[in-house]
């Protein structure tokens, strides 16, 4: 055969890292120069400036022939760094888009290179033993009373509770001798206002019918509004009779919402749930590191009364992404997953010792993300994650100090978890609009929004561990910068 | 506040790049020493000795203090490089598991480090333009004559394929003045037996009957079978009458099976799903990469007739997992996956002129995988590529030749891509499923296997463009070594 084509060899195998040595190189160097270029935590000129940055560099996308490794990893690298929102700038705070932790991407790296596939043991004979380890110890944080806990491996929060809604979709349901219609009827999901839109739209996904919705003025999800909603549909006409419910209900809290970081009551909605033989699902993809502290552990008191539990360690946990976990207290709920392949898992083979992975996920071939997630856990322990849970948490409490005191904002509630929602005082909902854009536009700031009873607050989503106060001073300058007088 | 604790340097920022270079350096060592310690496509001493070494390299998973970033990226790194069964020797070649170009998992760290989110503009100004780009322009290749050809990154073609599901079934159906009954009638798909086992599962996730599935004795769905498939469901006693069909219909064709790499007659099967009025979508995971080849690309004649087409670049493709697109050929198809979550996606934002971006994904945060893709299209260009998929299907040619030579082999049939099917003459089921488990426990070769009329088969599936003739008769020479005389 003849010579291959130049710039083409491999990341794998003993040679594999003298070839991806000098490409890493040029990546850095990119990375440096673009985020030099940038001088901010976003481009300035919004979506028309950027997008002619993009297309000049990638023009065009596919040429006949290529430029090289080199020149493409530069360009691209460089473009994308000159025009990215970046996490690790103090002023990046709109989302839970957190800046990843240098180690994990540097042992994300190894995930890339050796490419294995966690669809069979024979494409991923460590990385499957060591996801099993790894996520069976996270599992033992958020249960830590359960025998033999297990979580699986996602995307992130939107796929876990997507599975969550599919696990309680399969699971055998209704007491002992319930009469087999009432068994057939659908699950019915219930959660607050406050729930992540994914359980809306996992809800549709499945073919359920909609989430029965509980307002939650106050950002939470009151136990009395639970238990209100739960009884009407247990009376809700059906075969079943009075106080047996009309079908599977699944009761949904959140821990840590995106809107402003609330945390429902989990152990009063664990207590309701139980009480009408609803199945119990936290959405912690926002709160549930708080397990890592020592001093933030107790605000999650109730996590191990739920059926399932979503954690998202791209959030708090500082991952790149995906690095999402779906727990659960015993390996039997998550039996509705057993999936066969023969090509992947032929039955002789699972005789034989191998272990079988397709019941693990939705996915077939699918990334080792717990790699990052086991190499940071091992990197810092659990009181080096729980120092980085504290310090976000602190510089949200510094924040919210810093807008008490200031005579021209206010402050919508002191935080619960790293988000803070302020405003200059009396600003109406356009001024509001309008300062968050001009900040992004001008390559200041990034901040969110979010609407509540009290109409629309800016939302600065604290995820940096290392904000100092001067950062926070300086973005409270800026938005006053850009609010009329 | 106090000085953050040590080895929590961020990837981001300009500062970034200092902080990873060490690390990295820590990584590449780690793989090389792996690699030297594996000394073949896996380890030897099967799920027990790779589960003793992982386990003993990561005791405890979670301390409660860390060993630092250099020692958990040394140990694990060299653990899971040790422990892997890589791609990139030429004797690793059971799946469709494909080793990574150096250059992609190269940028891929790019994407780590800036941690873009896919779900709102200003997580990912600029990497939502190249997606947008990158998309468009692998979607023309599929859709040469449309105008407007687009395309969805997912996690690989199991997601393509349930997203395609997903769409036909939230598409408006039927023939204006369908009586409205019959248009409520659940979608039914009707798939070969040769289809990917991910069309059975995401009929089932969806709420969907079982897909119809059609015999595929010689490995391909044929027309004639499926047109008295598609005619028998037209008559199925339903509302609509005698050649109206009683509910909207998507039939599935695979180019480049997992069992043989075998691809259905695509324009026929296209006709056929045409003048049933059913819905058509085709599973090119494996084969669709042809299209960047000049002397391959027509044996994928007939797919730009699909409503919906599934690629995978981490296959014949050589991504890091995962590179997973959902071809359509115009944007309109995907309407049905426009979404709204006003933190993300506010009206008055989307009226600025901010993308909307939760509308090209069921997931909410998304990593740019786009990144390494546009990198490699620019790095090598479609010749590039071309050339890539041309060696690795003369390479399996190669491996077909040295079988039909071989006294002691049978070949199944000349390759379509690069899967081979072949055993020693003779080999009964038993002794073809020990060749193979002892090949895998000895750490020797990781092979395939895959069960025709003819009965069981071995299975090399080449995906490694660097593969030598060499590498292919020290391989049959493995197997003749564990071949009982």
């Amino acid at each position: 055969m003849p010579v291959p084509p130049a710039g083409t060899a491999l990341a794998g195998g003993t040679n594999g890292p003298r070839a991806l040595r000098p490409l890493l190189d040029t990546v850095l160097d990119a990375l440096t120069t673009g985020a030099e270029d940038r001088a901010g935590p976003l481009p300035p000129g919004g979506p028309d400036a950027v997008a002619r940055a993009v297309r000049a560099a990638c023009d065009p996308v596919l040429p006949e022939n290529g430029t090289g490794p080199h020149d493409a990893l530069r360009t691209l690298t460089h473009t994308l760094a000159a025009g990215a929102a970046d996490p690790a700038d103090p002023h990046c705070a709109a989302h839970l888009h957190c800046p990843p932790l240098a180690l994990a991407a540097a042992a994300d790296l190894a995930a890339s290179a050796l490419n294995p596939s966690m669809d069979s043991w024979d494409q991923a004979p460590a990385a499957s033993e060591l996801e099993a380890l790894t996520s069976r110890a996270l599992a033992a944080l958020v249960y830590p009373q359960a025998t033999d806990p297990d979580a699986l491996v996602t995307t992130g929060g939107t796929e876990s509770n997507q599975l969550a809604v599919l696990l309680a979709r399969e699971a055998p349901h209704g007491p002992p001798g319930t009469h087999p219609h009432t068994s057939t009827a659908p699950l019915q999901i219930v959660c607050g206002a406050n729930a992540h839109h994914s359980i809306h739209r996992a809800a549709w996904l499945l073919g359920l019918p909609e989430p029965l919705t509980i307002p939650t003025p106050n950002g939470i999800l009151t136990p009395d509004a639970a238990h209100t909603t739960l009884t009407a549909l247990a009376a809700h006409p059906g075969p079943g009779g009075h106080n047996a419910p009309g079908g599977p209900v699944l009761l949904i809290a959140t821990a840590g919402t995106t809107d402003s970081g609330a945390i429902d009551p989990l152990p009063a909605l664990a207590d309701i749930a139980d009480h009408h033989g609803a199945r119990f699902h936290i959405d912690a993809s926002y709160g549930g590191p708080l397990l890592f502290s020592t001093t933030h552990r107790t605000t999650l008191q109730g996590l191990a009364q739920a059926h399932t539990v979503t954690l998202d360690l791209h959030k708090l946990g500082w991952q790149p992404v995906a690095a999402g976990l779906l727990a659960v207290p015993d390996p039997t709920t998550l039996t509705p997953l057993a999936h066969r392949a023969d090509y992947l898992n032929p039955d002789d083979d699972i005789e034989a010792g191998l272990p079988d992975l397709l019941g693990r996920s939705l996915r077939t071939t699918r990334r080792p993300d717990i790699l990052k997630i086991a190499v940071t856990l091992k990197a810092l322990g659990r009181n080096g994650l729980g120092e980085l849970v504290d310090r976000t948490l602190t510089a949200a409490h510094t924040l919210a100090d810093l807008i008490e005191a200031h005579p021209r904002y206010e402050l919508h509630s002191r935080p619960t978890l790293s988000t803070v929602l302020f405003r200059p005082t009396g600003a109406d909902t356009a001024t509001l609009a309008t300062i968050r854009r001009t900040l992004l536009n001008d390559g200041h700031a990034v901040l969110g929004r979010a609407t509540t009873p009290t109409g629309l607050w800016l939302k600065a989503t604290l995820l940096n561990p290392h904000t100092q106060p001067g950062d926070l001073t300086t973005l409270l300058k800026l938005v006053e910068g850009h609010t009329p007088r």
